[in-house]
């Protein structure tokens, strides 16, 4: 895949022209921005390495830094940014832009290599995840084959589930699957939890054989070119009991009237309300504890997050069914969407996808969830995972 | 695998009341460490999530939070811990132990969630990091298994590689019959660097096909109950050169004095030095570009690294080959190892599993590198990865 760099660059150095600490006080704006987050890092040069950061002007040029390691990939990669070998990358950048009025990325960067700087730099918040936040067309391609490998997969594997088999033996099925058919990887630890253990929205799979009378549900995606895919299917296994039926319909319902609800300008605390007040008039409201979805892109779990208007705008704290995903992972990662964001809550925007998984767990029973992922077109949301929501019985 | 986290807790807390931020000043110790990394959390409770914390008393005790997605599991798994189930888990622990002494992971910690929660706890580098340097039985058993999984899969790919097969097939091939063999999932993304790609120590794979006369180099590794196992053999396609036998030879001598150095109480960098005088004295220092190696685990980079004595103890940043490992991928991860050091350097304990990895990179020509993991046993070593490292010409 061919993705333009430099844009994404121009796009971030827009960005620091205009920012400020506090709105209406400081209007100082940045002269760079030292990225230090290997996603970041890769979407705004190409490069994939552990040992990488790049300092991004507001002028729009930039200096990217890795080791020895990887500094002939970088400069193989990377031709239209001037490329330095260092081991202690982020000093390096540092050093070179000593004197100005230069940012860091306060959700990635350590306390450790922070006081390593000299605490300096401005710390800020989430200036590369908002430009990474609306997908250019290359990136919803990646995107779409991604979805399409995941419901591939899904359909082969659907064919082979039968009762006996476990949890680990079907995930491991899933992920076999995708990787045939062209995956880099899954795109995060697939999620298959059988009969009871639906209760648990994250469930690690088990040693438990499914059994005629559960239901299964399957959470997974492939990574293609860096980009991450994300379904869920319930299923059910032999026969279905009313209670099941009831249940599995109300979720079809609420994810339905979430999609519904995904357009650009549509305010992500209501499309989170859609759904999940679809299950609040059932009577389960306490057993969808999670967001209705996230962004997906670069990582599989990126902004903008579907949750409930708790804190008011600005709470991207992981709202959305986050999964132990390493690239999100680190000790509170929040990110500043101000710029979205107005009185009435913060906007999607056009050409952002996203997911929306509605689920209803119950605590000693099972449980239901049913996820897609989607892109922003409009006022009409192209969908990417394609498999059928009606209720399969194998 | 049945692990004994309470033994690990019991270890930590035996740290903390040691703890001083400056030898020969402050002993004050510490009250208790707020530990957020989540590959630390996993060691210390079992349990594998994106969202949880765990705050380790000096007098042994824990509290476990986590929100509503994992408290179900935490509760089961974590019978011996207090849970509670919070969403911002680092602010519900910090506010239990207010008013004591309480240390954060700096090396992982952003600067963001350290300002949210006010900078009152005191920055501590590795300590955990510390203790799961030494592993158990039940740990290398996990890294045994990981690493036959491993040579397994190298006996298995290697009858299927001819000319035309491109990197990215052979890379896929390894990682399938991981799996197929029983990983939990690969333990890092693959290397497969097939001629003049070989000279960089960390090629992505391509889809350059593999052509009679290349020299092919393979990292890889299985995951298997969490445990990364990482191996590296480089072979030849349908002929090998004189100068590519004689590479192959010298890094194969380098990484046979390297293992031999490997012992209970030995200076890690002359560990190092072991291997790198040899292909220095072949004159090629300038062509290993990386430390000799580092330890696996829980993560695949971990304590101990294995480097060159560049700044003296304490230098254990990304020395060694370190990939573009999530685990590992923080700005600036260094940890504090100043208990296990003096004056002649950092010194390898017993029972710690660490790779041996040199390599010799010729830029536009290609490279060798050959690498096993191994775990020390008092003076003489267990070998783990049991692939052999005569040169295959396949």
């Amino acid at each position: 895949m061919e993705f333009d760099h430099a844009a994404r660059r121009a796009r971030l150095a827009a960005l620091l022209a205009g920012y400020t600490e506090e709105p209406g006080r400081d209007a100082r704006g940045l002269d760079a921005l030292l990225v230090t987050d290997p996603v970041n890092v890769r979407y705004l040069t190409g490069l994939v390495s552990s040992n990488a950061a790049v300092l991004v002007r507001a002028d729009g040029s930039a200096v990217l830094a890795t080791d020895a390691r990887y500094a002939e990939a970088a400069g193989r990669l990377c031709r239209d940014v001037e490329v330095i070998e260092a081991r202690d990358t982020a000093g390096a950048l540092a050093g070179l832009a000593h004197g100005g009025r230069v940012g860091i990325e306060a959700h990635h960067m350590t306390v450790a290599a922070y006081r390593r700087l000299g605490e300096w730099p401005v710390p800020t918040q989430g200036l590369v995840e908002t430009v990474r936040e609306v997908k250019d067309e290359a990136e919803i391609a990646a995107l779409r084959t991604a979805c399409e490998i995941t419901d591939q997969a899904f359909a082969d594997v659907i064919e082979r589930i039968r009762p006996g088999m476990t949890e680990r033996e079907i995930a491991r099925a899933l992920e076999l699957r995708m990787i045939e058919l062209g995956a880099e990887k899954p795109a995060f630890d697939s999620i298959v939890a059988s009969g009871p253990n639906g209760s648990v929205p994250h469930h690690s799979p088990t040693d438990r054989p499914v059994a005629r009378g559960d239901l299964l549900t399957m959470d997974f995606g492939a990574r293609y070119a860096g980009y991450h895919a994300d379904m869920t299917r319930t299923v059910a296994i032999g026969t279905v009991a009313d209670w099941q039926r009831d249940l599995y319909e109300l979720v079809r319902e609420a994810q339905r009237a979430g999609r519904h609800a995904v357009r650009a300008g549509a305010v992500v605390h209501r499309v989170d309300a859609a759904a999940r007040d679809v299950i609040a008039a059932a009577g389960h409201a306490e057993r969808f504890e999670h967001g209705l979805g996230h962004g997906v892109g670069l990582a599989i779990h990126e902004d903008p997050f579907l949750a409930p208007d708790r804190h008011g705008p600005g709470d991207g704290s992981g709202g959305a069914g986050s999964r132990p995903a390493a690239e999100t992972g680190r000790a509170g990662a929040v990110t500043d969407r101000r710029g979205e964001c107005d009185r009435e809550g913060c906007k999607l925007k056009d050409r952002v996808p996203i997911t929306v998984e509605p689920g209803v767990y119950l605590p000693g029973v099972g449980g239901v969830r049913i996820e897609d992922t989607l892109v922003t077109r409009g006022d009409k949301p192209e969908l990417l995972t394609r498999t059928t929501k009606e209720l399969l019985v194998l």
